[in-house]
């Protein structure tokens, strides 16, 4: 691809300064960039990079564009901007809107317009791909499983049975949703566990983005969903009953167990803990590797955690920790004589 | 599936009070049931739930039954009457017992009666495949593996060469059992790492069931041992060596490293951390994302972690949390003063 | 297998003490060592085990050997001579060198000499496998992945468009590298978060080991690169833009946020969490679940969190932990009064 500095400007609405043919082949960031590469400037505290850089042009805001002697396209959004203008430069192969001879199709699957469904893919009984749905190579669609119009698996997904998902929903490979809540009763009478079946589904939103190595599990006593928006890295667990609200955003390996309600336009940290059967209110924020063992009924930012120290240091503070009851103990004890 | 109150009443030895002839489709919670379902009262704490639920009946201990007026079944352990009950209307899809056309089958396979093999699953040289075993579409079950009775895998699960599981278990997918553990030595004359071969096997019990997208890495120096009804959530880590006894349950994304040995019926939480070479009791439970660095030699709970807070409160803490040691010192320093 | 221990001896130059024809069908642990099982001693400390190992010799320190009574392998590293013995003992089945018929290959792909290809693999246009590469079954190869001599993936590994590997790597089962980074950017106008196209690859270097069920995300500005020696251990997560220098080892559920430099030689614990956009120093070594969440600008050992207690003495000194800001404040108060 080989794009004018001017194609791109007047795509995206963008005003330009500078050379207007300026030819631009790809994106990179502004320390990588090569001479036909545009690159952007999120961050005025980034504005040193600016003056070493080899990009051909920069995505900037116009308040940062005082000093920059390179062709600019000016944006008050540049992250925006680059979102947009990254999907032209995108080398994904898209699908290819036919049905790979080694895949195997269930004859009672519904196969909408334009589907693909790639090689030694497998398509159960009663699934239901509307059109454009993409099905990548090896992937599992499990029995009576519904995928709305222009979704896309990727290689090696797994869907059990019963799974739903909404239109333009993306599920990156090796993930597996659907599988079986972790659910036992202990039986005195056999001093061992039996397990609970799962006899509900999964329910996935619309524009929803599910991560690589990703686990979302049915539900047991009613349908796990996911809304619209809600976006999910990879290796995010997600237990079973549990309930994710729209536009979401769980960083990697963040896990929540089971028959927690989590709301709207929460900002989850990577390798966030949340126990079960809690609820989160909307716009709640957590920091990475916190432990959510409360609910949390307020918007705002939560952190749990220590810190990280260098470890002789971290060391004595811990002993300091293990007695911290002690420690107030004794203080108080200095303050009751202090009064007297 | 519709039954009457009453056949579910007779199936499992419960009291009925109320229309023996209330119709039930389908199993759900209180809150969600519709009026064809059977709902359940776990906990007394939930009766106000009662009150608006649309279900057909309810399970319910007797002490909560006083004013409930819907139709009931009467159980002293409601919990695991579900797990009886659900196995009703479980719609999982059983196994087939057939072999697909697209499967790839060594010769020297030993397949029983009735196991099942999905669509381009891979079953290697040597494998024994014991009667009603189901390998799920896009399995690879490696050479010499040896699978007992009536055990299933998901689709898409791997099995490496020279692992063994008992009768009756089940994995989930996307799930990697005998994977090379993680061994190294660090060669100085060459300034890197010497792979360390992983030359024993997997050894996984009866009535195990592991969660999708899990990993349990082979052993080194002797074969990891998975004991009898051991339940892994969803990914779930077992090191290299390491073993896991009886009836231990492990939440999701708990994570146990090499050589470490974990007792009988213990509780492991979601994202534990467990490190090597550790030995733990019997009967331990470990509250969620504790990291268990030292071995555990008595029975009962244990935690880790500062619990969670409000970003600015957290900060003043942890600020706090670095002067432990010195604050130590300046207490010891007032009594010091104190005393004298 | 059945070597004397004179031959192991003579392979890989090691002094032998005692019966030079006594047979080694397998390598062990001391304590699980049958008669003809060689068994290795790796630390003084675990002398004891000497006295009751069946072992039928014993690799060893000679600092260590004077009290043994069994044939002898002499090594100032043991552990390095594992390493080295181990391999003759490895079962694990070697590729095949031949293109299964079940695999769907494009023509267009380039294969070298002996390449493997498992059973019901897929291979996409313009890939490209160099000598002796080997393609587990079920595996994903996307359009234009290189794939460097000698280098293995075992079954259902999954790399996306444009993932290069070197030579002699290794990546295990379940693994997904190449997806897209974690990238969004809000949208006022609709409420929403906007896709950023993740443009860029994975570079991965030589003599690299990945373990099972990891995840590493493609780049959006820039190729994410993994240095040639990097040993990933099971279920690592690495975001986009990150990069991991040579020769560092990150233990089992670690996850790198994106665009961080890591540097080499380092020593990441298992479930450790790192921030986006840091920097970390070569040789710095972070202890098992610690998060990081500012740059590390020298080598060395860091830790975070509180370590183990049992339950009730954890919550009364998590009850000090939340009032810590507020026992610094009494503290300066009393050590007010005391000066004056």
């Amino acid at each position: 691809l080989n794009l004018s500095l001017r194609e791109i400007a007047d795509q995206f609405d963008l005003e330009l300064i500078g050379e207007p043919a300026t030819s631009i082949r790809n994106i990179a960031s502004l320390q990588d960039a090569k001479g036909d590469e545009l690159a952007f400037l999120f961050n005025s505290s980034h504005k040193m990079h600016l003056t070493n850089s080899q990009a051909a042009a920069v995505v900037i805001r116009q308040s940062d564009s005082a000093d920059c002697d390179i062709p600019m396209l000016l944006s008050d959004q540049p992250r925006l901007a680059w979102a947009k203008i990254a999907a032209l430069f995108d080398s994904m192969p898209g699908p290819d809107g036919v049905c790979h001879a080694s895949a195997v199709v269930s004859p009672t699957a519904q196969i909408g317009v334009g589907v693909s469904i790639g090689a030694n893919a497998v398509v159960e009984a009663g699934a239901a791909l509307a059109d454009g749905v993409a099905i990548g190579a090896g992937c599992f669609v499990g029995e009576c499983v519904a995928i709305g119009v222009g979704s896309r698996l990727h290689a090696n997904v797994t869907l059990y049975h019963d799974v739903q998902l909404g239109v333009n929903t993306i599920v990156h490979s090796g993930t597996v949703i659907g599988a079986d809540g972790f659910g036992y009763e202990f039986d005195r009478d056999t001093a061992s566990l039996v397990k609970i079946p799962q006899v509900y589904g999964v329910r996935i939103g619309d524009n929803v983005e599910i991560g690589a190595g990703s686990t979302i599990d049915r539900g047991a006593l009613n349908h796990k969903i996911i809304s619209d928006g809600v976006k999910l890295d990879n290796q995010a667990q997600i237990g079973h009953g549990t309930s994710v609200g729209a536009h979401t955003v769980m960083c990697g390996c963040s896990a929540v167990a089971g028959s927690t309600t989590i709301g709207a336009y929460c900002l989850i940290g990577g390798a966030v803990g949340i126990i079960d059967n809690l609820e989160i209110a909307d716009q709640v924020e957590i920091t990475a590797m916190s432990l959510v063992s409360q609910s949390i009924t307020s918007k705002g930012r939560y952190s749990s955690g220590t810190g990280l120290m260098p470890g002789r240091d971290w060391k004595r503070n811990i002993v300091g920790f293990r007695k911290l009851d002690e420690i107030i103990k004794r203080l108080r004890q200095l303050e009751k004589k202090d009064k007297t």
